[in-house]
């Protein structure tokens, strides 16, 4: 039984309607992650700003080991692999970090 | 002028303030990426199931561009590099990706 093969039978019909209600609620819930990165990384081009006109370092590994550890706290709370939810903030984080710099570096105002 | 030396003069105390608010929201939104990534596991776990019952490819290129373009455009309607916008989704389609080959090959229920 495969979706590529046609003619669909009944049972794999409805497991393309099935797919495109995942579909459709994965998309709207993309669009609501996209905002949100976009309001955390106003914020953090704030901090970026405020640690580049007091000289305080663009990264902060304290902070850091913190919120990693109440992320993967969250994360076991929602079901959500803390594995992932821990790669998923280096990965934000050192885009942050990159930003800050560039910052410092007086790349951008 | 460096928070770094102390003791602090008004201007970095009241930096030192100011980040600290920053950084609640930025704790705030994290909390609420979190939950809304595990909501989008829990829906992308599901189109891994069906596509391993249906003999369907872990991976859909066509489908994944459409996201990009997609993801793209409200991210510069957010005013969020676009380009991170892209690079954070293949980092998150990766993962479950990896989740529905793991899937398909029968090590998750």
């Amino acid at each position: 039984m495969s979706l590529l093969n046609q003619p669909l039978d009944p049972d794999d019909a409805a497991a393309l309607d099935e797919l495109q209600s995942f579909r459709q609620s994965i998309d709207n819930i993309d669009a609501a992650l996209i905002h949100l990165l976009a309001e955390r990384f106003k914020a953090t081009q704030k901090v970026g700003e405020l640690k580049a006109a007091h000289g305080l370092p663009a990264a902060d590994p304290e902070r850091e080991r913190r919120q990693i550890t109440r992320l993967k706290a969250l994360a076991e709370s929602a079901s959500l692999d803390p594995v992932f939810a821990e790669k998923w903030f280096n990965f934000v984080v050192a885009e942050v970090i990159h930003h800050h710099e560039r910052i410092a570096s007086g790349e951008e105002a």
